[in-house]
């Protein structure tokens, strides 16, 4: 009885490390790349290796980024005025898509979850309060996700806010575009009468 | 607007070129590997690109190796009158699995496929030809996937070696029309290998 030839193998374990990745997905990457002829395993490992080289996060909205600050902060067409808390990087990206917001960012890198032991101090939240108080923001828009521990981090920073000037505002929750009343949860349908405006 | 930082971007673009990964799962793997601390974009993207570096083809059974002839055909307790001839080396590894199949085997690396433009010449037909003449073996084994071009590939074979003394068996029909050999649990793997008949 055989295994695997050991290069095989370590790829396998390797892709089955990512998230969504099992064994037999593994199993199925790693002789794709196999077969392959064009190299892909190859330019697939450089960009890799290559990741982290030169990646840094932004001091000021605290972003991945390669330049630091970052293109978002230094951009002189941004609106310097108002600040998006989101809790990931990705949540920048699907807000810039929109390319209907033109302000700055605050990336918090998680959220308060105190049964995964993330509690303040482990998100940028400190920085968050910092940057408030020694900037001059107009308002500050509150985009985490409708979790109960978005929720939680929300009010958190809310409450280290008490005593500065500033407006916060919480994006709306409600029916997602094309979404289907009769098959809206109870919660999503609470906040979308809860949030009902004036036509 | 900035987009996303190039080592980013080349990452998710070298995962997109994976079968079953689209730009959002791209996406979350790349971000995954960014935040995690324990150096697993390194290990996988060195495991990608030492995955050729020691990798052959076993000159008797035509499998993936690291040695040359393999462990399956240089194994003494193997039984070397039988034959198994299997499309893809992922195939050997889940005969192997079952602990019941104690011969070689010989893979072809693919099936006949004319609409893909798959001859004869480009699987190891010939080879599997010449090493039934040239050695003495009493049956062999077709364990080529249950589908058109298995059964295709299954009577060129056939009819490939007619005039030589071997006895030529099927592995049964368990395993459901137009279904994948690889993906077969244990058991079927097992009534398939034991219901073979003589054609």
């Amino acid at each position: 009885m055989s295994g695997l030839p050991k290069p095989i193998q370590e790829l396998i374990n390797e892709f089955s490390r990512l998230p969504g990745v099992g064994p037999k997905s593994a199993q199925r990457l790693s002789f794709y790349l196999i077969r392959s002829n064009d190299g892909k395993e190859k330019s697939l490992g450089t960009a890799l290796i290559n990741l982290k080289s030169e990646l840094t996060f932004c001091d000021d909205c605290h972003n991945i980024t390669i330049s630091n600050p970052c293109d978002i902060c230094e951009d002189v067409h941004r609106d310097k005025k108002i600040i998006c808390v989101v809790e990931e990087p990705l949540d920048v990206i699907a807000l810039e898509k929109t390319g209907q917001y033109k302000g700055l960012y605050h990336v918090l890198h998680g959220v308060l979850s105190p049964i995964d032991g993330v509690g303040p101090d482990d998100l940028k939240i400190r920085e968050l309060v910092e940057r408030i108080k020694s900037g001059s923001f107009d308002e500050l828009i509150l985009a985490l996700n409708p979790s109960l521990e978005g929720e939680a981090t929300s009010n958190y920073i809310q409450s280290s806010l008490t005593g500065c000037e500033i407006s916060i505002t919480k994006i709306a929750q409600g029916l997602p575009m094309g979404g289907d009343l009769e098959y809206a949860d109870d919660k999503t349908l609470i906040k979308a009468m809860e949030g009902r405006r004036k036509c």
